[in-house]
């Protein structure tokens, strides 16, 4: 998984600092997760084949998580797109989406797909034969989800050494990849388990943004190996949380600390501190392998 | 008047092209004229003191002119305003604009005050002492207004060496200002224009984009002091400008030798070309005053 950060800065567009946009490689997949106003220009700048994405996650429907969308779709027309392209966001995306394009008289010249969310509880709403993806039901000031993207487990590995030294015949490798026993000559079983070896470990990664401090979320983000979570402000500003719906660096590190993640990533920063080194300190003191994102840093999970 | 230019680039927001947005200083007031998407990060860069926009004028719906519309809508909520705001626009815009802001739960806490056009013909959309805004129906794919922006005349100026000259007494100063002639203390009338100067020459500013070659304009844009006229092509592509309703360079360089006007701006260059001094060179055969926008380019008028 390559995770590369297009804009990690709460509220409006500045020279530079941009409003939340990632891009997430995983498993041949270029997924786009939110899309604030400049991402297509931020996927330019930071070289992201952005022909490659099929699929978009937007968490909510405020503007710096949103705003960038139809000029990014009406790029993909321009460009002479022609593979669907799936968008998945809160209900009402698609009727948005679908004026600016009418009064435009720019319908896309492509499928252009909406799965609108509306559910209160994490749902799957994407899955192949290599990843699934499902909400994160988060608490902001309108209806938002984060996604956790995790990679599904890849069969297990056939042990060569072990099949040779057991004598096991070439006929049954496929089926001792998938799972089953394995039979010498004169009938002996010799278990899976000594035949094979463990896949590679799954990674999954957890984006969650915008939300206020919610415990609610730790089961479904448990474990995972990469949690992004919004840190608004820090501490001295926690008073904003209750009325605008955010979280602290502290809380982030918190959240990260009870569902046992691997990795934290802070985001969402409001630019009102002096250096975003700050969120880092203080979630550190809670979550010691806690990172920043910034506007074009790539993260290999 | 000073002309900034934001963006004056065709179709897509690119990394160091910019589309449709321009910043009009004219007594007193700070006129937006389009807003593609990303411009209100370029008002930040070109320091242009964006709160001071109170008047905001879309040619047409199409993303490169509208697209940071919902953006700059919802940044001057987030700074605050109290001030109205008042958008001039296509018949759509204020259900295009309230279904982003409904969406967000983001209702502006400042007047956002619509005015949308649909007439076919020229008319007067602003006006106050010193200034009035017309629409310019252009040719394009879809409903599409340039604008004009007219100084008014200042009253003439009082000449005081004649009025001192024909010894007329001070009590009359005003009245002569307004037009009046003036009378000597035996009652000898000496004409108005014997007293007074010209006031400045009125400015005047044309602003076409985007539309295909349509002399029906000349009447309107006849004598400004400066056209800006499209140019997304050169005479190569002439053949594309049909289809897409634009012009080339050499038209607009047409538009503003008929118009007899002072000087003209190219803009809405396509990006196919290797260098926009192409653009320069084919208008200034037919009109030798041109020049070229450029993103963050400032024009005195």
């Amino acid at each position: 998984m390559k995770l590369t950060i297009l804009g990690c800065y709460s509220a409006t567009p500045r020279t530079f600092t941009n409003p939340t946009a990632q891009a997430l490689e995983v498993k041949g997949h270029l997924f786009l997760i939110d899309c604030g106003e400049g991402t297509q220009v931020q996927l330019r700048r930071y070289k992201v084949k952005f022909s490659r994405i099929n699929h978009i996650f937007i968490s909510h429907l405020h503007g710096d998580h949103f705003f960038g969308l139809p000029g990014l779709i009406s790029t993909f027309r321009l460009l002479g797109r022609e593979k669907p392209l799936h968008v998945y966001g809160p209900k009402g995306i698609k009727e948005a989406i679908t004026l600016f394009l009418k009064l435009g008289d720019s319908w896309t010249n492509y499928p252009l797909i909406f799965h609108e969310l509306d559910s209160k509880d994490s749902e799957l709403i994407f899955e192949d034969d290599t990843i699934t993806v499902k909400t994160i039901p988060l608490k902001h000031r309108i209806y938002t989800n984060g996604f956790l993207f995790e990679e599904k487990p890849a069969p297990r590995k056939l042990n060569i050494d072990a099949v040779e030294k057991w004598k096991i015949d070439r006929s049954q490798y496929n089926a001792i990849k998938n799972g089953a026993d394995g039979i010498q000559e004169d009938g002996t079983i010799i278990p899976n388990i000594d035949l094979t070896q463990d896949p590679p470990k799954t990674k999954s990664y957890a984006f969650c943004s915008d939300t206020k401090y919610n415990e609610d979320i730790v089961p479904l983000i448990q474990d995972v190996d990469t949690l992004y979570h919004e840190s608004t402000f820090l501490e001295s500003e926690a008073h904003l949380c209750e009325k605008t719906k955010h979280s602290t660096a502290k809380q982030a590190a918190q959240i990260a600390k009870m569902g046992n993640v691997e990795k934290l990533i802070l985001g969402h920063f409001s630019t009102r501190y002096p250096s975003i080194e700050l969120f880092k300190v203080e979630a550190q003191t809670v979550f010691p392998n806690s990172e920043l994102a910034d506007d074009g840093k790539s993260f290999e999970l």
